[in-house]
């Protein structure tokens, strides 16, 4: 037992260090980014392909995926001409800092204004890794259930900034937006939810403003 | 390195020893049993609870339910007349063996006709950990998209029957049912896709007699 407790010590002490890595190296190119995060589908790869398709030609987009097999996600991303790098985890249920490193190291970090690391879709262990980016965004969406919160408490804690997608199904599933509001005050009572819909664009604006004031902070004292 | 491949055969190792012993106790008690799983928010809960509402008076249903925390989904359980026992997994994304022999333990085996273990809801990690259940049955719902088998085969190899949920929301969402059968086919060709809403009750017939049957097959040598 202790000795499995010094492996996990020694893996997160790894990831920490990769991660402060990743920041200094984000730093160095005045390069914003977050960690996307959120259970399969609830729509972290559209809302890359809208945010990079709305931002074309204001904002230089690098994005990487994480994902167990495949390349369907980095595939998305540059059909809507962002600059993608595809992590394959294999077993691995989350990104760890050091294949963020690797990514990084395949971006041309000049060219860009904004990273977007995407990560494995999954509510648990990808909350427990830094990766060294900017924010962390986590998206939930409608069809989930408004008890999400309470069940998988520890990814939403640690959040910047938390987005409800998938409003455009509400009329049609049980979901209590105030439960749901509630139970995410309850565990981060400063977390903006941000509601909207990837497939209609309802709400992305303000979603658009939340980007454009991330990348213009980091630009501001050039 | 070596040292952490060490450790992580011998957690398998005893899941394996644990799943073997709860595969006897079942077996002793010629109770049926399954694992079900699915990314969070797909249905499993709604699931159980039709199940266990449908099948009242004709078969007596223990539900073991694996959650970071709380117990919400043992209560819901409850509520429509199942003996529940919550397992809380902590920081865990997965459950093991062992949690399921600790709530076998407080479930009265001899006076059931059919255990199900309702998993943390993940798509990845669950998939490596055998409970010693007669079988395994995943759940993906149409808000997910098509494209989750080929991004979670591990999860779709190892299965006994796909459970497609909320085909009510397909007039709402792009979801493309022949591109989904096809992924899980090219995966596991002789699976069975059983499409139903767990909301509205369509297709779920199909469902219970696929419970009536395996409870019925445990029961015949007697």
């Amino acid at each position: 037992m202790t000795r499995r407790v010094a492996v996990v010590e020694n893996i997160t002490k790894a990831n920490d260090r990769l991660a402060a890595v990743n920041r200094n190296l984000l730093a160095a190119h005045r390069l914003p980014s977050f960690n996307l995060l959120s259970s399969p589908g609830a729509g972290k790869t559209s809302l890359v392909e809208r945010t990079v398709t709305e931002l074309a030609g204001r904002c230089r987009i690098g994005v990487i995926e994480g994902d167990m097999t495949g390349s369907l996600d980095a595939e998305r991303a540059e059909a809507v001409g962002a600059r993608a790098v595809q992590i394959n985890t294999g077993g691995a249920c989350h990104l760890d800092a050091g294949m963020v490193t690797d990514a990084l190291d395949q971006l041309p970090l000049g060219e860009l204004d904004l990273v977007i690391v995407e990560n494995v879709g999954n509510l648990i262990c990808p909350a427990s890794f830094d990766l060294g980016t900017t924010r962390r965004v986590v998206i939930a969406s409608v069809p989930e259930g408004d008890d999400k919160p309470l069940k998988y408490p520890t990814m939403y804690r640690g959040v910047d900034l938390l987005v409800l997608n998938k409003i455009d199904l509400l009329p049609y599933v049980r979901f209590d937006v105030d439960r749901f509001v509630n139970a995410v005050a309850a565990l981060n009572e400063n977390l903006t939810v941000m509601r909207m819909s990837c497939t209609t664009g309802e709400g992305f604006g303000a979603w658009l403003d939340w980007v454009a004031a991330l990348v213009a902070a980091h630009r501001e004292p050039r």
